[in-house]
């Protein structure tokens, strides 16, 4: 999933650093993405990297560390236009590490793991609350923001009624 | 999501090779996790600078060539025991390259967007249709392969729904 890809469009739409671009990430497209402010770094050096993005140390008050800002270059702004234009017609992989922790536990892991879930559906259930506030945004229907949150809402609520099943099957084998 | 573990843990099962672990890792899984065997190799690379794996290469007929064969250090095997203890309570992340192409995107680069929905729509039916079938395996209801399906085909039920709503969305923009 590229994330380089939506920190440079952030970067050429203006400059920025680095835990601002995290804000204006999550702004876009909402707390489903999940966003851990600290993977921009590496996307913003990786960027620099091949030259996409220039880097210009901004020295500030006496008080204040420096700050990194970084803008997009000619080349930064043609990757752009070439990834906006990329084919987005093959689905999503659908991957979990529960599902990998499912294939590969051992049996006797099982109640370990449906008590896990207990908190899983929690935190789901938050998340699901939070990106649910974004369908009632003050925008058009048609705004990128309310269409990603329709998508994240519904992957969500499936994922909630699966993790309910789920921890019952568990639950029930512990009996 | 940890592929480097799930290789891990097919090693620690029995030594393979990087064809053979990828055949196994999507016997386990299914289809919905959309592994692309040659992302076993950099896994097994990893895992062998890291002294969990050894390689072992195995010299075949004069018409084959060589093959490398891998197995689990006992640092392998431990690392492989605290993974499968790690907790699992917090929930996926919830991303999609479409969710950047709408939020990054042109408004005039919708219509384009729009069409590609269709390839990726019946992408996604066929995917699903495959994922399913595993729903009906010969195994207990319980058994991991069918709990993961469920989950995957959840996932993609409610993918489906948003793909559909979402095209109809656009496509209404460009009429």
């Amino acid at each position: 999933m590229s994330l380089k890809h939506a920190v440079l469009a952030l970067v050429a739409e203006r400059r920025g650093y680095g835990y601002e671009l995290a804000q204006r990430f999550e702004a876009r497209i909402g707390p489903g993405w999940q966003l851990s402010p600290s993977a921009v770094y590496p996307a913003l050096e990786q960027l620099e990297r091949s030259g996409l993005v220039v880097a210009d140390v901004q020295v500030r008050g006496a008080r204040q560390g420096p700050r990194v800002l970084y803008a997009a270059t000619p080349a930064g702004n043609a990757a752009l236009e070439t990834w906006l234009h990329a084919p987005v017609d093959r689905p999503d992989p659908v991957r979990s590490e529960l599902h990998l922790r499912l294939a590969f536990g051992q049996p006797d892991a099982r109640p370990a793991l449906a008590v896990q879930l207990t908190d899983r559906i929690r935190g789901c259930e938050r998340l699901l609350a939070r990106c649910a506030a974004r369908l009632h945004h003050d925008e058009p229907p048609n705004a990128p923001a309310r269409l990603i949150a329709a998508g994240v809402v519904a992957r969500l609520e499936a994922e909630l009624r699966w993790l309910h099943e789920l921890r019952d099957v568990l639950a029930a084998e512990r009996a």
